[in-house]
């Protein structure tokens, strides 16, 4: 009998959170909620430390927790586009163990995501992997694509997960796809040097280059994330004021939030603070845009 | 006699100035010092409003002053790169007015900077102009080159002004300049597509790109800031958590810190609150270069 008051209680107690959570985003919602949050989740491996969590990974699978729940709460407040950076290219220097297991979480975690009922179709959530995948295991790569291929119509919100990314790397892919692109289309800008005229190409030069047609659009374009908007918000938990080779191009005009919580440790308060520090902000941007 | 007590008194109190300062930066310096501090110069319009300054650019003139502080305690703390955001590409969308008067300060500052008892010969200072100096007058482009040229000898501290500059613009030119480069020492990497051979081609487009000779480093030696390390700290004042297209690429492992203090009013208490957390997070950041 006390066990099912208990049950009762704790059934209300939660019934009243949502209802306290979907007040508090109903406010939130009369100013501007941001289009695009990305996230860099920082401090896994500090937080399974701090609370002596024993088994390899421990402190990933509370993260992919709080994940889960973030997400449920930018879907809960109409943000369109949530970047998560999952495993950057220098993580490939990790121990093989350390990178064996996250790849078996992230296979783990796909396929639980995939299943019918669960996460993704119940919040129409469309997931596209960024990145470069050729270097992931071929079972990882596989399974990315199915989860893209299975969500590709949901609508709701798009979760860019950066899969072996890393900012540099994206810049340098695309001045080859543009490079290859641009000989194609203009082969002239490409044209070969005549050794025989060495004297008069170097004096034109300069006015090759200015002929040059690789531009700012054109790189834009052959982004990873190019059809997608740049954040608005990016949270770097754990205290951590860096970009460690995320989004570098995409964040020039992104409100940066680094609180002190670990990624686990990150919850609702975190996110609330960071869109109302967006939103007191944003009519500067926005004055400040027209202004430039 | 009063006002000659006065005098001695308000010389007394500024040598106890120099004197506690030295201290706490001799005390700093047993930890590390970062090599290379980068600052966006945000809030001197809003210090003109707040404190009711007349006179066109009084705010600017006040940044001015409150930069020769700074600059001089990076003197005196060893560091050895200053990197100063000060005029964006993007700055030139504002009123011609505006500009007007900004070009007019630099140009004004710069014959001051280059007296032969000034500060820049005072403190080893060698400065280097950062950025598309072919989007700036004449007279501002002859002084730069003039002051770059007249402190190239100069080894204490070196400070990057970056004007007319803005990251993606960096980014872009570099490509540019990469082009250029490879299609002079390698020009069989953009070699012409033969349009009859266009399907053979197109099979073997990816080869291709395998073979594309444009790497990273290739791109870095081509930045701007090619030459210099990465910045360790960057300061942008008025709370402000954005980069504004500045050193994007640079700033990959870089500590950003944003004080609410308003240009002008940044002094010395934040740059020792930003080295000692840089210090409190350095050791951090080599273990974890090891580790990746």
């Amino acid at each position: 009998m006390e066990r099912q008051v208990g049950a009762e209680e704790s059934k209300l107690c939660r019934k009243l959170g949502v209802f306290m959570r979907k007040c508090v985003f109903r406010i939130l919602s009369v100013g501007v909620i941001p289009n695009h949050i990305a996230f860099i989740l920082d401090g896994n491996r500090r937080f399974a430390k701090k609370h002596n969590l024993a088994g390899e990974g421990a402190g990933h699978r509370a993260g992919f927790l709080t994940l889960m729940s973030l997400l449920k709460y930018c879907v809960e407040l109409s943000v369109k586009y949530v970047s998560i950076y999952a495993f950057s290219i220098d993580n490939f220097k990790r121990t093989q163990n350390e990178i064996r297991y996250l790849m078996d979480l992230m296979l783990e975690k796909m396929e639980l995501l995939l299943r019918e009922d669960g996460f993704l179709s119940k919040y129409g959530v469309r997931v596209c992997f960024i990145g470069n995948l050729g270097l992931v295991s071929e079972p990882i790569r596989v399974a990315a694509e199915k989860v893209m291929r299975a969500t590709s119509k949901n609508t709701r919100i798009v979760i860019l997960i950066c899969l072996a990314y890393s900012s540099t790397e994206e810049i340098v892919h695309t001045v080859e796809e543009t490079c290859l692109v641009t000989k194609k289309t203009q082969p002239q800008a490409f044209k070969p040097r005549n050794p025989q005229n060495d004297v008069t190409e170097d004096a034109d030069e300069h006015k090759n280059k200015e002929k040059n047609t690789i531009k700012l659009v054109d790189l834009e374009k052959h982004m990873y994330m190019g059809v997608y908007p740049d954040p608005d918000i990016l949270i770097r938990t754990s205290g951590e004021n860096r970009l460690s080779n995320f989004l570098l191009w995409q964040s020039s005009n992104c409100m940066l939030y680094a609180p002190e919580a670990l990624w686990p440790e990150i919850g609702l308060r975190h996110l609330i603070w960071a869109i109302l520090n967006f939103q007191r902000h944003h009519a500067y941007l926005e004055k400040k845009k027209k202004q430039l």
